[in-house]
């Protein structure tokens, strides 16, 4: 999966974008204002002003930005056999010291996905951004299950419920001090994959 | 399990308690100042300044003060059959159209958990609240195991497993507008329990 968003960004679009992807991580939601996005940009933050009237249009953009390059990333890329990419995904949020990069990108994503429980714009993007990653984990199965390598009972059950760990996890995770849940968790999953996909 | 905290405020504390549970639901975190708290409180609201400093202290004693009235609450009730009490946890949870009062539940408890990404109080309290329901899961499981009603593997890792979807459920109830995953998780969460209950 592509965390490298905003790494090398190609145009004053992508900068600002990702001042703002820094800026939530760096201050948090409540305390983000345009002004202190301007301060992580390398231009005039009057540009900010120009292009966005309020924080919410540029976190939602940015949003937006790297559900576009999922999308972009997962039509181009075959993900293999589901038991071993679902292996990896567990690995990568269920990792008791992740990667810098890892751990903004989770911390930004739940920050705003909180967002979602009182704005309705941000419950608008997360509903389609849900489906598209819920029908991408039914597809995995899907496929394995036409090429014999698996035997699952109902894709679109499993997916649903594996997403729904998922965010449990990227939840959990960065609102907690400790990580003895995250080994229990893991080894627990294990067994639910292992009965799951071979029903 | 007790949602009624702040029906019935038996003291000023409990009072300022209350109109800070509903100030959160209705203004969100972000927008939320000690002095829309005070507009919900039926007192003057110079009382809210003089024991408060600022929104966070107000609002992690209503977070602290619900775990206490959750650690009365299960220390003084038997959880019973815990299959049982799965089934109904999921059911309040994973439900489409949840009561008021579940619905300003979860998403209260979901703006507040999102703090804990940038704030290290509310991780706090949130790494101790775990602990406690965790192993208010693992107990039950344990028992079952003793009484023989159920043969889980191992009840520590099922209770991480449970929790975590548990936390997973809330999250995407309050930030999507669809539920159309939530029966499909609950058929597979069905499923999930059936075989780790009777391994």
């Amino acid at each position: 999966m592509p965390l490298s968003f905003f790494e090398s960004p190609t145009d004053t679009r992508e900068e600002i974008l990702a001042a703002a992807y820094d800026g939530i991580y760096t201050h948090g939601y409540a305390d983000l204002t345009i002004q202190k996005i301007g301060d992580e940009f390398s231009k005039s933050s009057s540009l900010l002003y120009h292009y966005y009237s309020d924080k919410d249009e540029l976190l939602l953009e940015c949003l937006e930005f790297m559900l576009e390059r999922y999308e972009e990333h997962l039509s181009a890329t075959d993900i293999g056999e589901p038991e071993a990419a679902l292996e990896e995904l567990f690995d990568t949020y269920l990792h008791p010291d992740p990667e810098p990069a890892q751990r903004q990108f989770t911390t930004v994503l739940i920050e705003l996905r909180a967002q979602a429980a009182t704005a309705e714009q941000y419950r608008e993007h997360f509903t389609r951004s849900d489906r598209f990653f819920e029908s991408k984990i039914r597809e995995a199965l899907e496929a394995g299950v036409s090429d014999g390598s698996i035997t699952v009972e109902s894709p679109a059950e499993t997916a649903a419920m594996i997403y729904t760990v998922l965010i449990g996890i990227m939840m959990r995770s960065v609102s907690v001090t400790d990580t003895d849940w995250q080994p229990a968790a893991r080894t627990e999953l294990e067994r639910y994959l292992e009965e799951t996909l071979h029903r």
